[in-house]
């Protein structure tokens, strides 16, 4: 077990890409519960009322849906210099920017995929209006009532040529493997992988595209945690009440034991709401295997997307 | 509105057959959480932990699974006899048999299909050993603590060859015909019907068996209540946990709004778990019409097995 | 066990009186979520998103707080026009009023303390507009997402100079009493008692005004239905967070075994929130009886406020 | 901001004295569903089901309730020995032991006050029997079903004669310093802290003893963890049936706002169960700060126990 680095402390934000920027802003106020930080140039930025920082979610008109860059907050000032040393000897940066609403100065680098992400130290905390700050303090502001919100970002999910080299890749950065999916005996190549920087589940998991998936992007999914599994039920009366059809209607995950329910937005990017995996605190947890017969999407559904089922 | 017959307190208990008697009875106290209280001949009574009579389910060995017989309470004495004028007046009436373990006399009728059913006013108490007794007295013993256990007996659901029929066969014994599911535009067959004598959304549901549904008997499943969500989606995990497979993992109900599960018994009668559904005070409340095509069975899945999609 | 009297299918609304009308109304819909039906003179005519009548609350300006009115619905119209025969016949009868908004015709009468009460049968169904109207037909609109939002009306509980009395009254009409509150033996006073005619615990309870207690009014609160015990949590965040002062703290009744919490309204009427009381069908259940030393307003606290404990 | 130490990676148990050991080892089982992972000499090993260490709490029969010691596992062996060039350079080290069932070699030391702590690397798994183990791989073993079960070991509470000075020698440990707790102005004194190494709110916190309080020893309580406040409710039943009191009913902390109940073991230890904390992730999120005077015990209650007012 060598020593884990500690560069990153967090899943800060994920910017995804619509081609249909109002009705995709629309769909994460009205019917997810985030709310407006700001706008600027073709960028809307939201936050879900749980977060203290600026933004979690960026979304950016632009021709094809898909993620636009993933941005993960060090542990300290020090930490970021740290880890950009490292990443520039890992040859796989971009170079500092300026930052952007929200943030400081961040170093941009790729995965070996060329998702884009960066690492920043300076963060924006959420201009709340007094009236609607809460009385208890870990929470930034009064829950909004609006129905149903979401609570935080929990993680983004990468569709990867090769998900061994981005699981490597990622567990160089101080990650922890927690959970590998592999086909089945005798081929055993891995083609799923969850992986934690802190005590969740994962912040960033990679799967291999499966054949016949032509109206994917370089992203699965993206993913906000709600509080408990009744949110999860919730949420899928609301929005359906909204006219939205669920991707995949509440179930359980097998693997990380989540409890689901994924929908897609106007823009066509999957999004996931999650409750109720437990938390890993061993650094040698994982990684925890599953074959792809398991079933590891569904724990109680008896067919299998993953081996060809029809999906719900 | 005529004035409604109230002969009928309750759904006290309903008697199934199975082909595998010590199998099926297994699984009802280890995985469904009910208790036996006796056992007589080639049948086993059991209670759940929140019913006070003696039993609500009657597991009778025999060739076949199928329904054995449903068993009504009546409101008083009195209205037991009225609704033995009443029912004999019907023509469908079989007669006073002496009563069962568990309750005094009965006097027995059938449905227009022949399923047998049963109506009594003297009921036995469950004989709860003083140290398994509440602190509170609304519970008729502890919660048993054993992982999952449903609460109460909450409906039967029969195949029939005429719904309408039926229906209005219950209607005239006093029960409200709260929804009704048609077949599209311009059949309008009735096809399905939810019944209730009390304030819960049915005590007895009718379904039109669908074609090329070989393997059913002349009811489609019991169903027993818990308290929340929660406990459906815990007792998902526990049926999986004992090797058993879900017939159809958790989901909502359209009509009823119920929140559910189903699963085979080993003598492959289907068992429902169910939770929320609201409660219906109003004589006059339907019937609420659902079309087949709006999937009444599920209320978050596109697909639907009412008309012909494949199940889960 | 006499045959019982079918005349009440459900309690319809409740009349409060307010010094304060425009702050009672603003608490009641943008903290417990009701809706407004409509104004007339001096009253507004509230409603919650799942009850299907025009109004369950009717707040009334008035010099002091305190009961209005209750409103029963009758089984029939039939059974409206037995019911007021019987009444008749009790003399405690006020003659027929024209009715109000929201229903036909109704016939008054008076508790033996004079609370005003009115069975009716004819009832306007709310009117809800196209885009709120739900996909779910179990409920009149779509739940409004206004952060925390009652259900539906679930009982009234009076103060009475003799609950022996009243609650025979209430027998008469045809409720079960389910569950009865005595001061210790030797004295054994029926203090308390809960009665219900649906399969409710009660939609009336009865209590003797303890001594000390120059701030009630002759109604000690109202009470409306939430889902679950996690929405019992939410709302005393709710309340909070919106600047009233909780009157008692979620705990659990050991009567009735709801889980509930109580604020005082603007006005200083009682308001109960109340999820997961067993729901009671056998005719012969009660009545239940508990002690005044046992606690029966609080299952968990060692404290208690009926033997004259400090409250909270 | 400077550079934090990632020396530990969890809290991996709690040792308590009692002087009724097979009573106190009888509550955690049957009451709190712990389960016994082995016996030596006078001490009894205990574990959550939700664990997969060998144990989580040690039981020691002594003359006197209180804290044995708390037990931290290092990231790695790596950061094992840096701990403890680290620790010996604070002065406070006491060397290091052979281990203990359950975890290899460990390193000793005690807090300002003297609280026995130790730091290791090496753990044995719990040995669960193949036909305990979970179809789910997050879960050690299936949900043992036994009523009520706690999950996994939270954070143990001290009484410490200087939070200040405590606070900061966790602080230079690693922990994060999320929540203070001082008296009102002028004094501003720091009478209380929560610290945590990992995204829980807290695996430590540290109060400064009230005067009047002779029963206590120098641990105010240790803590297990359930999935959700539901779990909290159904707790507080079963602690009832079994016929222990609670210290403290259900309620919100401020605080952390976690969802609490408190009994004491019968040993005089004091217990927590816990739910629906929200995680901190940001390294500069605290120290939030709550005044006395603010009842950062109890969100929901009027009375404050931190200013005198009775409990419960």
């Amino acid at each position: 077990m060598p020593k884990r680095n500690h560069f990153i402390s967090q899943l800060a934000h994920v910017e995804i890409y619509t081609p249909h920027l109002e009705e995709t802003v629309k769909f994460y106020i009205d019917t997810i519960g985030l709310q407006e930080s700001d706008r600027k140039d073709n960028s809307v930025y939201l936050r879900a009322w749980g977060e203290f920082f600026h933004h979690s979610l960026k979304i950016t008109e632009g021709p094809e849906k898909g993620l636009g860059h993933i941005g993960w907050r060090a542990e300290s000032e020090e930490d970021l210099l740290e880890a950009v040393e490292f990443i520039e000897e890992l040859g796989c940066g971009e170079g500092w920017i300026e930052g952007d609403i929200g943030h400081g100065r961040a170093y941009q680098f790729r995965s070996p995929d060329g998702h884009l992400e960066e690492i920043f130290w300076e963060v924006e905390l959420a201009a709340i209006p007094e009236e609607e700050k809460s009385r208890w303090r870990s929470r930034p502001q009064k829950h909004p009532g609006g129905g149903f919100s979401v609570r935080r970002l929990d993680h983004v999910t990468l569709w990867t040529s090769d998900v061994q080299r981005h699981r490597e890749f990622y567990q160089k950065l101080g990650f922890k493997h927690n959970e590998a999916i592999l086909l089945d005996e005798p081929v055993n190549k891995e083609i799923g992988g969850l992986l934690a920087v802190t005590s969740l589940s994962h912040e960033v998991a990679l799967f291999s595209l499966p054949p016949n998936h032509p109206n994917e992007s370089n992203m699965n999914h993206i993913c906000y945690a709600v509080e408990n599994r009744e949110e999860v039920l919730d949420a899928a009366d609301f929005i359906k009440e909204h006219g939205y059809k669920l991707d995949m209607k509440p179930s359980k995950h097998a693997v990380g034991e989540a409890f689901y329910l994924y929908a897609l937005d106007p823009g066509g990017n999957r999004f996931e709401i999650y409750a109720g995996s437990p938390l890993y605190f061993a650094p040698d947890y994982g990684p925890v295997t599953w074959r792809v017969s398991e079933n590891p999407n569904d724990a109680w559904s008896e067919s299998n997307i993953l081996v060809g089922d029809k999906k719900d």
